[in-house]
């Protein structure tokens, strides 16, 4: 039975696999905090990035010989299978580990059945501590697990009306400074950050992330179908971090970061654009906009996350943050849970989950 | 100096106010806590309807004798002037008060000069405690007597995408049960509740209070400037409550409720109607929209406070919660402080006031 003392560990080791969001993919984000057999804490690891050694690996090596007779937390199932590095369960049994509490099983079926391993070498096994916690860091891994393609957080900045610019099309700044600064953290997050041609047009857009200390640069990805958005010199066309320019397979362009991609009825195929994202190791997009993008995605059924910055601003005319969802009447809108609410700064940051239609 | 006792008492004082929201005008709300002279409670009451006694007789009576030495709490400066009742200075003198806290000052200069009445008798006097907790409890009345009109508190519901209707028309139901129930809250609160002629030429709305016990229904109104949304069998002219439709002075109209207001560029003169709200003893305006009515009003500098209630709902289409505040250009928005954020069962609601332009 899970004690106090296996919460604070629990929590400990989620904290830390949030250190990871952003630079892991395609693997998950993993905290581990090890204990030695009398409850002292010996160990702590997160995952760092792919390719390199699991969280369990870090808090293993750090507690040494401590490790024997005592427990293992982790926000994750242990692997059981040899990727790049050997799996988990083995390298928990050869340290010694009396018991192995774990937050979520690992849904994908290439590494699933650690738990197994490690019973089967008389390990004590507990599932199911902090699974809510452990599953809300994870979200964007598992999600893309689930549903074979990347998990999409659709971000943006209105009005208190519902607003992104005013009628003239002036938009800075709408939200605030520390919203802003925040939208670069969720960037951070992410493996690729994804805009329409609308706003490549508007804004000239960077899209890299700066202000975050060792951040792993998102892929940029511009939705360009006609390939007229974006011209040699964009500013998203620089070195600060790798681009993929997406065109419709018929048009003509001579940038080299363009990827074609077959049409939709309207604009690009979204589960095509997702699928190429996909096979490039991208789990996690942050979908940026503006509102004809997010409507295709919506109404696609490709938006897995709201994150709405709201500013206490009202317009009264000026373009709406979504438009053109596919959505006539009220039965078939699209209905949120609402996750969290935060102020940042003078702006509320609002974060909710699509419900399944 | 205040201590705890104070703190406690005061905030007690400003919960008793509340009790009188909607039923009060023109006069404000007034809690009042008095203490015997060893600091026990001994008596409370509030102002519980215009013409009534005032907040410091209820708890003068409750306490009697005991009075005599103690401490009067107050949310408001006691009135030094005879109107339908005689000057609560000289009731707080007469039972023998030693000191008394109030939180803030009477703006109205026919009511002012309470404390200096006060001190002139040997009476103790202390000026602050709990301001701005008073002050909002009052905001209503005290915006009607700063800006010499109602004070206007602007509520929508809207999706996440500002939305407050589907491409089609259709509604219901985009808040929640809990948010509707709560409008009922902010009528009851209010002294009129005012729509325009697009809301009662969709919706046929009753705008009296439901479900509220010994609920004031406040004045309905209904913004008509042509005088051709309300009809004679209008849900709105029934007799839950009082109504008025406000059209324009050179339109015809049959309806006993009708009352001819001037026209400004577009629609009826907001600051007319106000003025005509404000002469029937209306303090407190809730403003229930639509869209167009509402950017009128907020155009006009006639909006005080925002209330918002936000549905974790996205529609891509259909009409906005705000139009055509005569804002074109975003260095000319309005901005607001959002004073509270409320869950309200799925929904959220936002607070907010209007920045001084």
């Amino acid at each position: 039975m899970a004690d106090q003392a296996d919460i604070t560990a629990m929590r400990r080791a989620v904290a830390l696999a949030a250190r990871g969001l952003g630079a892991t993919s395609p693997n998950p984000v993993v905290g581990c905090v090890v204990h030695d057999a009398s409850g002292h804490q010996v160990g702590e690891g997160w995952h760092r990035q792919a390719g390199g050694p699991h969280a369990e690996v870090h808090a293993l090596r750090e507690a040494g010989v401590l490790a024997r007779g005592g427990t293992a937390y982790v926000t994750l199932e242990p692997c059981n299978h040899t990727g790049r590095t050997g799996p988990c369960a083995q390298a928990l049994i050869e340290a010694g580990i009396a018991r192995v509490v774990y937050a979520v099983g690992d849904p994908n079926p290439q590494a699933t059945g650690g738990a197994d391993t490690l019973r089967a070498a008389g390990v004590q096994v507990e599932q199911g501590l902090l699974a809510d916690e452990a599953e809300t860091v994870n979200i964007a891994w598992l999600t893309s697990v689930r549903r074979g393609r990347p998990f999409v957080r659709w971000k943006y900045a209105a009005t208190l009306d519902g607003r992104i610019a005013a009628a003239d099309g002036t938009s800075r700044w709408i939200s605030s400074a520390e919203s802003r600064a925040d939208v670069h953290r969720l960037r951070a997050e992410a493996d690729a950050v994804v805009v329409g041609s609308g706003t490549a047009r508007a804004d000239d857009p960077h899209l890299a992330v700066r202000g975050i200390d060792e951040a792993v640069q998102p892929l940029r990805v511009v939705v360009d179908t006609e390939a007229t958005a974006v011209k040699p010199g964009a500013r998203v066309l620089d070195d600060a971090a790798p681009t993929l320019i997406a065109v419709a397979e018929d048009v003509a362009t001579d940038l080299p970061q363009a990827v074609r991609l077959p049409r939709a009825e309207r604009g690009l195929s979204v589960p095509a654009l997702l699928d190429a994202l996909h096979e490039r190791g991208v789990r996690s997009v942050l979908l940026e906009g503006g509102p004809t993008l997010a409507g295709a995605f919506l109404a696609a059924g490709a938006v897995d996350q709201v994150v709405g910055y709201l500013a206490p601003v009202l317009l009264g005319a000026g373009p709406a943050a979504l438009q053109d969802a596919g959505i006539s009447t009220i039965a078939d809108a699209f209905r949120l849970d609402v996750t969290e609410t935060v102020r940042i700064g003078p702006d509320l940051r609002i974060t909710a989950t699509i419900k399944e239609r």
